[in-house]
This record gives structure tokens, sequence and C-alpha cells, in this order.
């Protein structure tokens, strides 16, 4: 054993062990149990290393065993590459010489059938039963910055970035970006088919990490309420970091299979949209994207505002760039009169003062004018962050070797600038991937440099967002609602059990969620009681337990007007009800709802990221452009508040055509209430509200549907 | 002089001189004369070169001279690299010297001021006078491969991509992707201020030119009318050739300032985007994405079905690139029986025999299967092109330098059977950039290999449209439309001059563009008359020269019924007409339409593009989401269809919420006369018909205005 401390728990086993046996080690590079333990040599771990092979004396200059039961020490990890019939027998011989942690890197068992998936429960018993947790099977392996310990069979740099990663290629992929960007990884986890061990649990291992200051992870799908635990595992660091998820799916039009409309609009994807942007999480689509988001927030230099200053040796560049960044919401804003002036003194007559500054070919001879002009831009209040575009680093391949020092320089006094300002600074250059001199001295001091002119544009969105998130949670939390009852299966109806009109009704009035006055008649007198009461026109709807969709049986009367017509009304329905053998009918009365804009609310109970809620513009909008916001449950008033602005036809509420805005408080005030009854009452599946009617100084509810499980 | 052809243009002088002399040629590289003539001797043109220096006696070991006016022979170009203040002279001495191309790369005229400005046109009238044409000032230089002429300062790799750029480092950032891609340029011109050659003609030049096979620019905005003298120039091309162009301005929000709705609309981006697509342009927003489509397109291999066949190493590349594709319409489709049968046969039993085709770690270790694989999938009719994602040419990396010369011959192997199938073949490599051999012979075989995942996507849908286009190119014109009479300035009224409702109609009416019926009254009696006539509830609209706006004077009645009613609303109407002093006032009367969907269909003449049409669905559709189509004009029946497929309400259109659906056929005529009436008479300046109704059987104009140029 080295001089390393005893591991406090199973995850820390594999990740900082004491000692390590690679059962299935080889000296040939061809096998996959010859590179990882070439690597795992190479990269320098000082505690002991047990290469177990069946014949061999010695392995890469380590003395080797027959089986992990001859071994002289007790092990903390085993990595196993074994042929797949010889792994269930090596894991049990594993845990029996100590180990806790288990690191599976041979394929062929859930991946492939459902034989396979038996024994990878097989060998999840076989661990926990001896307090041991598994990585895999059918994984890369794992890297460990602070452990000096490789087992992914490929050169990885030691760094700050704990990767998590549900695809060996494409850690390997991010390996390739760490080595070209000079940033490494403190661990990188490739889960396999994550029989035991799941990527939460390793993000939430990364999260509570003190080498780790950036999490970055790749993701295809969540497990039951696994998405769920990543978003409060995130929210829930005790120190907040970053964290970055390449998560494909943007193009899915699978949608999920429900009974309400609401379901069937939760495509999967935009509740991992929503869930990500609600709980601070920042999501990429490509790999490059996700690496320089989670590169370029490794130091956490904070983005205050969304205002750029751009620095380029050419207008095509500044171009593209701005192009690129009003593409995110990113502006180039003019710079003050202040700036101007010393820019102006700073440049000769032929480079315009303004924001691109255009130095015009003057830094490709004289390149110290730019950190002196980053200085001047850095200084002025409405620039958040800058960025130098064009070719810094190659300017010696134009104008000769007497340029090299002279760029290096300034790069020098590039980085001492962005340090002094504290605001981040990032540099495109068509020579990035060549890695010149000036390049090197710009990455060394955390500067990132791009290749690709929209990169800086994407990282630095993702920046203010990760700063934005950061001043959000400082905030604390909402105040908190009176919870109202649990919904009663007794009152109940039908297969699948959902709650009729008038019950919904009553339940979200004890939920304190406003809800129009209503009555229910069982006779033709009582309706055109309930009617007169009213004194206004009303609507008649029938109520059946077996009438779910009420329109399809001719069950909703509008507009009827005095308790004569009233009570002819309720005789039509219940004649309605008695052609479609409807059991058990009813008519409920309330008043007839004019004006406003028509919305549709619903909540939903998602597999991955349990309750949510939804709101969407009623009509052609959510039919047709399925124009619709959603959340996890819950939410605040201004959260809520936050989901009307995300829907493309917002001006419809604001007071179109000359119309009174309706109160976004009344509907914010719905949403946050009904997203509290949701993520309370785990009997609730799905609630629709459709339509609810949004006036000038209510969210009036004109149809409800609950429905529970059984 | 050298043994090759007189110039057949001045153009072609820059292009294909016999000659060349640099005025301002310099041995130091720190100097732009520096560098042009260093890569211009290097380039090894075979013609006579001149350097023209104020006093050394030679140049990088060619003999230089004062003066032009000192040179021994005549010069075919000529290019200028001196003082701002001497080039007005150096020119004049130039053309006296024969020069009948000039190359001015001294910048300091128009881009700084207008002196500037004012110098540049005289160096155009000089030029001009003497047969010659100018590019530049303010440019890098050109590059040409035939001539082997390089002044552009860096090093130019000779192919077939014709590029034209309005920034030297746009064409300084192409120029890096082309030597890390191995493909070259025919033609790479820098085109500055452009005082005199405009990018178009250059596009032109390339477009006739037998060297290149594809042209490539990049362009931040066109002059007037060039943007349609661009788009006329692809369609008219002798042989047709795919034409890709780097544009910025998707996140441009200056909108041009109109006097009609359709003006405000038409943000100039969205014009580019239709007549590109309309004329087949394939446009890029990225520089990486630019060159790669253009050296993807440079084989020109057809791709003639959405379908993409994905060979991956391991799940996430697979996921990452279908996600990718999806986005940009392309499709993985299911393979045949027969294809999964032949893979099943070649892959073992943990290889899912699916699309995509995942090989597990097989290839890692017996690279031979992928061109199996890949001539299984490729054989498949649902196939149109496909894709290799993963590490390919790294394998080696992992499991040892025995892999090398495997990984080379699968190479070999790849390429022929993409060669035998004649179907576009991609590969996505985490080691693209290092170029290992396998991966240079793919490259040497002109197959595109790529570091980012979502290249393939992106290059690839501009294959299918380029082979889309082509398909249409072929299919010939539309049948052309009679032409109705020109609008006589002496019909319209104001300033600006427009014709009223009635005199919209009866022109309209004069195109074979179907109005419904109106009359026109200049009493209650007439209009009394005229509502009897048409024995149908009528419309009464307020005429006058200066009510633009009917319902800003409350000068539009509906639903009028009846004789009586129609003379009161005349009353009404002529009331209103006083009280706002509104002179010449008349009544139209018109039936009302009953029904519908509401369209916006309009026309303008851009200041780039031309003439114009546009569509899109009323009300909100278009006022709060833009919902529009713009075409260039004139556009045949068919193209003006596929404007009404643009539109993202377009199932409004189609039977909505059980409405009848409405007649495309009507509204393709109409937008197809209004087309071709907008480009056959230049006096129109806009036209706006809003709404139209779109009924199961006609395209019923409601209000008609038209804007004449005075």
């Amino acid at each position: 054993m080295s001089g390393r401390p005893e591991p406090v728990d199973a995850i820390d086993a594999i990740l900082n062990p004491r000692s390590i046996a690679v059962i299935g080690a080889s000296a040939s590079p061809e096998k996959a149990g010859g590179r990882r333990w070439k690597t795992l040599v190479e990269a320098g771990f000082d505690g002991p290393l047990y290469p177990i092979h069946p014949k061999a004396a010695d392995i890469l200059g380590r003395k080797a065993y027959r089986s992990v039961r001859d071994l002289p020490g007790q092990i903390d990890l085993a990595v196993v590459i074994v042929p797949p019939a010889d792994v269930p027998k090596t894991v049990v011989d594993c845990v029996a010489q100590g180990a806790r942690g288990l690191v599976v890197i041979t394929a062929g068992f859930g991946e492939i059938n459902e034989a396979g998936k038996i024994i990878e429960a097989e060998l999840v018993r076989t661990a926990h039963k001896a307090g041991a947790r598994m990585i895999g099977p059918n994984c890369a392996g794992v890297f460990s910055g602070p452990a000096r310990m490789n087992v992914v069979g490929w050169e990885t740099k030691a760094g700050s970035i704990g990767l998590v990663s549900q695809s060996g290629n494409i850690a390997l992929d991010f390996a390739d970006f760490s080595r070209k960007s000079g940033v490494g990884f403190s661990r990188s986890v490739t889960i396999g088919n994550a029989a035991d061990l799941k990527a939460f649990e390793l993000i939430d291992y990364c999260l509570r990490d003190p080498a780790t200051e950036v999490v970055l992870a790749y993701l295809e799908g969540f497990g039951p309420l696994e998405g769920r635990r990543l978003c409060e595992m995130v929210k829930a660091a005790p120190v907040p970091k970053p964290v970055v998820i390449l998560k494909p799916g943007r193009s899915e039009n699978g949608r999920r299979a429900a009974l309400s409309h609401t379901g069937s609009l939760a495509g999967e994807d935009r509740l991992v949209d929503a869930a990500f942007r609600q709980y601070g999480i920042l999501r990429a689509y490509e790999v490059e994207e996700a690496w320089r988001t989670a590169m370029s927030l490794v130091d956490r230099v904070p983005m205050r505002t969304n205002g750029i200053a751009v620095l380029t040796d050419g207008g095509g560049h500044a171009t593209l760039f701005c192009d690129a960044a009003g593409l995110v919401g990113l502006a180039t804003p003019g710079l003050s009169g202040e700036s101007r002036k010393a820019l102006a003194a700073l440049l000769p007559e032929r480079c315009p003062v303004a924001n691109p500054v255009d130095f015009a070919g003057v830094a490709e001879g004289e390149p110290h004018v730019i950190p002196k002009a980053l200085d001047i831009c850095l200084s002025d209040p409405a620039i958040g962050a800058a960025v130098m575009v064009g070719h810094f680093g190659g300017y010696d391949r134009l104008g000769g070797p007497t340029l090299t020092p002279l760029e290096i320089r300034a790069a020098e006094e590039i980085a001492a600038v962005a340090r002094r300002h504290g605001k981040p600074v990032q540099v495109h250059s068509v020579h990035a991937d060549s890695n010149p001199p000036a390049v090197k001295v710009l990455r060394n001091a955390g500067i990132p440099v791009h290749r690709a002119i929209e990169m800086p544009a994407k990282t630095l969105q993702h920046l203010l967002r990760a700063t934005q998130d950061a001043a959000l949670r400082e905030k604390g939390p909402a105040a908190a609602i009176t919870p109202g009852p649990m919904p009663k299966l007794a009152d109940a109806v039908g297969a699948p059990l959902w709650l009729q009109e008038p019950e919904a009704r009553a339940f979200l009035s004890d939920w304190q969620i406003a809800v129009p006055e209503w009555r229910v008649a069982t006779s033709a007198k009582a309706c055109s009681a309930a009617a007169a009461a009213f004194a206004c026109p009303v609507a008649l709807k029938l109520i059946a337990p077996a009438a779910m969709h009420k329109s399809e049986f001719g069950g909703v009367l509008l507009g009827i007007e005095g308790s004569k017509n009233a009570a002819a009304g309720y005789r039509t329905l219940m004649e309605r009800a008695a052609a479609a053998s409807l059991k058990d009918a009813r008519v409920m009365v309330t008043p007839m709802i004019r004006g406003g804009v028509e919305l549709v609310i619903g909540a939903l109970r998602d597999g991955q990221f349990g309750p949510a809620i939804m709101v969407g513009l009623g009509g052609i909008f959510v039919e047709l452009l399925a124009d619709v916001s959603f959340r996890l449950a819950p939410v605040s008033e201004s959260m809520a508040a936050g989901m009307l602005d995300d829907l493309k036809g917002k001006a419809l509420l604001k007071g179109y055509r000359g119309a009174l805005p309706v109160s976004m408080k009344a509907v914010a005030v719905l949403l946050a209430r009904l997203s509290e009854m949701m993520a309370t009452c785990p009997q609730i599946a799905e609630v629709d509200l459709n339509p609810v009617i949004a006036t000038e100084d209510a969210a009036l509810i004109a149809d409800a549907r609950i429905v529970l499980k059984p």
C-alpha cells in the first residue's frame, strides 16, 4: 500500500485507490488489456499495481500473478478485461481480495441481449454484497488525475475538468481536444452499460471533488427519474460548479404516448432543455462546443453583461463573428466617447474607431497595439468580454521571423490586461490549430484560442448564462406555497382513473387555485335554478365517468340564456347521454367567459424528470406551432412568468391589436400553484387545463381534467 | 513574353497574363510588396516578371526597374503596392505600358473617406479609358493556378475551386483549410473595395473558366441589382457548376424602410436566402462549412436521395451524427432485408445489424470490415450516401503499429467501393486533423475526412440540394405567361404615386389576375343600384387620392345588406370624407367574401435583387411570426406552390380543424401572374394584396394597392 488515505467509499476506491489489479493485463498493445496496462504503468501511479495474467512472469516490468487470489496484499480497485464468460468468477475473486471498486471493460452483456442483462444484475449483486460498486461492463475505462491513474488506454492530460461519458469514443474525442488545447481532466470516467454506477452518481462525485473545477458529461438518456436527480444534485452542490452536458436530441421526433394533450406535447427533448436551463446546466450539442465551453469555464472569469468588444485584423472575420454572436443573443455595443478618443489616439487614421475595432493591418506589423486597444475596450462599462479575431500568432508567416518575438510579447500583455480587468478574453485565429508560440503563451495564461470563428460566440453565451445562473443562485429560494390536500382516489372514475370536471374543480379550489364558479345539476329544475342564480349566459356540460372527452358526445352547450333554456339544455344533454349509454350522467353549469386570450396549461409526470408543468397559447399556436414552454415542478411565480416569456406568440398576451394586456401575474400564480400541487401529490399523473382564458385581471380555468395514477 | 496566348479580355489579363510587373516589389518579407513578390517568384510563373523598385538592382534574382516606363517590354498585368499618394500616377504609367489588368493592393481610399472614393473613381476612369480593368484597391491580391501566379502573399495550393472573396483574411482562412484538406484553388481573387471589378463579374469568370469545378465566394453585400445579376449568371452558366457562397446576415435585425406592409417584411437576409435557394446557389454561414461543402462538390458525385447509411466505431458518434443529420433534413432509413442479412453474415453477433451499422470495436482490430459493410450499404436502394464516424486512421494509436497497414488497405478499398457505387462517401475521424496515412489515402481519393461530426451532415445536405437543383435545371423553363399592359402613370395619384383600389383592380384584371367584381359609385343612388345588382351583402369602401389607408378614415363598411342600407352607407362614407377634407372621394362596392383563409400577398422591387414577391398567412401569422416566403420574380406556378410549402402555418391551408382545404392552385396562379407582372413592368414599385382570401376554389383579392415609381 502507498501512503494514500483509505478511500472514503466505493466510488472513491475507483477514483482514488491505494492499489490496483488489472485482470487481463497484457504486454501486447493490440489487446484491450495491453493498452490499458501500458497507460496505467506510464501514468505514474505510486501504489502497488498488479497485473493478473495466466502465464506471464512480469508485464512491462511488474511482477504478474496467476489470479487475484494469489496477490500479496489487499486491493482497492480491480480492472477486469477478461473474456465475458470469465467475468462473473473474476468479480467474485476481486471482491474476496478486498476490492471495493470494480471497472469492467469486457463487453458482451446487457448491450447484446436479455441473458447479458441477467449476468449484469448478478455482477451488481456480487459487488453490493461486498460493499463494492462497479463501473461498466462494456466501458472504456477510467482516468483519475490526482491518483495518477489511467486505464482508458489512451494518453490523457491531467487538469481540472471532470468528465463522465456514456460513450468511450466521445471520451476519446474529448481527449483529443484536451491534448490540442492544453487543458486536462481531473477525472475521465466512461460508464459503459452503467449496470451499477450511473452517470448522475459520478457527476455527483465530480461536484463534490476538490480536484474538479468544471463538470463535463456526454449523456444520451436517463433512467427513471435520473434526470430529476441530476438537476437536484447540481442545485444542491456544496460549491456551485459549472456543469456542461453534451446531449443529442434536437431532431428527435418521437413524442411521448400519453392520454392528454399536455402529454402528447412533452417531447422528451424539450423537457431536457427546459430542465437544464432551469437548474443552470449548460447544454451543448457538438463535441467541440462542449469542450470549449468547459475549458472556457475553468478559470470562471465572470461575464457580467452581454456586450462584447471585437478586435479584428480585418472586416471579414469581424462580420462573421458579429453574425454568430447576434445569433446567440450577444451584442457588440458602441463604445463610450472616452474609449473612442483613446482608440483614436492609439491607432492611425485608417482604422475605424468603433466596435469592432479594425486594426486594418496595423497589428500585423505592430502587435503591441492589440493589448493597448484591449485595455481601452475592457475599461468600457458596456463591455462584458472581448474577442480578438483574425490570424494572430501567424503574423510572422506573412511578415517574417522578426515578428515572432513581437507577437509573443503582445500575447503576454494581452494575458496581463485580461487578468487585470477580470473580464473574459477569447481569441480566434486561423493559426489556432498549428499552435504557434504566441498562441501557446495565450493558452498557458488560460485564454482560449479557437480555430472556428463561431466558437468564441458559443462559449461566451454559455459563460454569460453561467454567470447569470450563479447570481440567481445567490438570491435564495422563492417563498413557499401552502400545500393543499392529496387527491382522493375515491373521487376518481374510469380507467385510467380521472377526476371529472366538478371534482377536478373542487380539488383545484382546495389548492387555492382560483376556479370560476360552477354548480352540478341532476335535474332540469336544478339546472334551471343554477342558471338563474348565475344571472348571465352559462355553459352546460355533460358530466359522466365514460365521457372524458365531452365534445365527442355533443356534451357542451354554450351561451345558454335564461332558466327556461337551461332546463331545455339539461334535457338535450341527458338525451345525448342516454343515446350514448353514458351512465351516472350529470350536468355542470358555469358562467360563460367572454374575451381574453386562450391558453393551454398542463402538468405531467415525466419518467426521467418527474413532475413538470407546461403553458402554451391555445388554438393554432399550440396545435400547429407547438408553441409551449415547460418547467420542472415546482416553480416560483417569477419562474412561471419566465415561461410566458418563452412563447413565440407572447405579444398576444401584451395587448395585441388594441386588446387589453392580460394579467401575467394571474397566470404565473396559477402556474406556480399548479406546479406545487404536482410536486406535492404523487398520485396525480396529468393535469389538463384547456383552455384557460387569460383576461386583464384573471386566469379563468374553462375546463379541467386530472388523471390519477392507480 | 512567354508562349502563352494573348488574354481575351481585361479580366483574362489579370488571371492569365503573359507578363507581370509588381510596382513596389521588395526583398523584405515584412513588407506587403516583399511577401507578394516572394510568393509570385516561388509560384513558378513562366513569363516575364518585372519588379519595380526605386533603388534595388535586382530582387530575389530578378532584374529590377526604376519605373514601369523603363520596362523592356509590354505588360499584361500590373500589381500596385506603392504608397497611396503614388497610386494614381503609377496606374497611368501601367496602362501606358500596355497593362490591361491592374491589381491595386495599396489601401487608404474609399474605405476611409469620400476623398478616397473620388480617387478610386479617377483610377477606374484611367483604367477604362485604356481598356483596362482593376481589382481593388485595398485588396490582398490574386492567385491563379493555371497561370502559376501568386500575388496574395501566402502559400496557396492549386486545384479546382474558384474563390472570390470580399475579404483578404477570409481568403487566408480558406487557404489554411485548403492546405489541411489537400484540395486547392483554380483562382483565388480578393476584391478589396471593388471600385471597378465586382464580385459577380469574377464569379461569372469562374463559371466560364474551364479550370474551375466549383465556385466559392465570401460576400457581405451587393451593389444595386448585383444580387439579381449574380443569380441570373449562375442560371445562365454554359456548364452548370456548383456555387457556394459564405454570406453572413442571419442575425441582422435591420428591416428595409418601406411604404407598404410587404416592404417592411422584406428583411434583406430573407430575400438573399430565398434568391439563393431559387437559383441553386448553396449558402453557408461558417468558413469551415463553406470550405468543406465546396471541396465535397469538386468530384460532383450526385446524392440522389436523402437516406444516409451510417457506419460507426461506437454508439456515441453515431448518435451525435444522426442528430445533426436529422436537423438538416437528412434521414437514416432502415436497411433492406437483403442488406441486413449480408451485414449479419459479415459481422459478429455483438454488432447490431441496423442503420447505424455499429462495428462495436470490430473495425478497430479488423479494418477490412469497413469497406465490406460499406459495399452492402451502398447497394441498398434506400441509401443515397454513406458516412463513417469514429476514429478511423487512428486505430493504430490504440492497437499499435501492426494496424497501420491494415487501415491503409481498408482506406484504399473504401475509396474503390465508393467509386464503384457512384454515391457520396464521407468520413468523420477524431484524427482527421493529424492526417495519418489512412486518412491521407482517403483524401487523395477525393473522400472528405472531417474532424467535426456535424460537418458530413452539413455538406451532404448541400450535396443533396445541388443534385436536386441540377435535376430541376434539366427539366427546362416553365410555360410563359401572356404579358398584360404597362401601368399608366395617368391613373396614379398622390406622392408616392399609387393606384387607388378600383384602378388597381382594373390593372390586375388586365393582367388576367382574377379580381372579385366591383363597382364604383359617385352617388347614393348608384351605390344603392350596385348593391342591388350584386344581390348579396356587400362591402363599401371610401376611395380618395389622400386615403391610402382607408381604415384610418373609417372608410370601410362591411356586410351591408339591401339597397337602402347601401345608400345610407354611401352617405356615411361621404360625410367621413368631408370631415377629413378628402377630395375626389368615391365609394367602391364589392360583394362580401365569406369564410376562407386570410393570406397576405405582395410584391416589391429590391435594391439588390430587383422584383420579388411574397406570400404569408394573414393576421397573427404575418404580424407576430413574420411567417412569409419570398421569391425573386418571375416564378412558375410550381415554384409559387413551393412558397406556400415554406410557411410554418401551412397546415391552415390544408383543411385545418375540418375546414375544406384551400385551392393551392388558385393561389399559385395568382402568385405566378403577379410575379410576371412585377418582372415585366418596371414602373411598379410595390404591390399589396392584403388580404387575399383563399377558398376551396379561388384566391379572392379583398384589397389591392399598387405603388408606382415616379
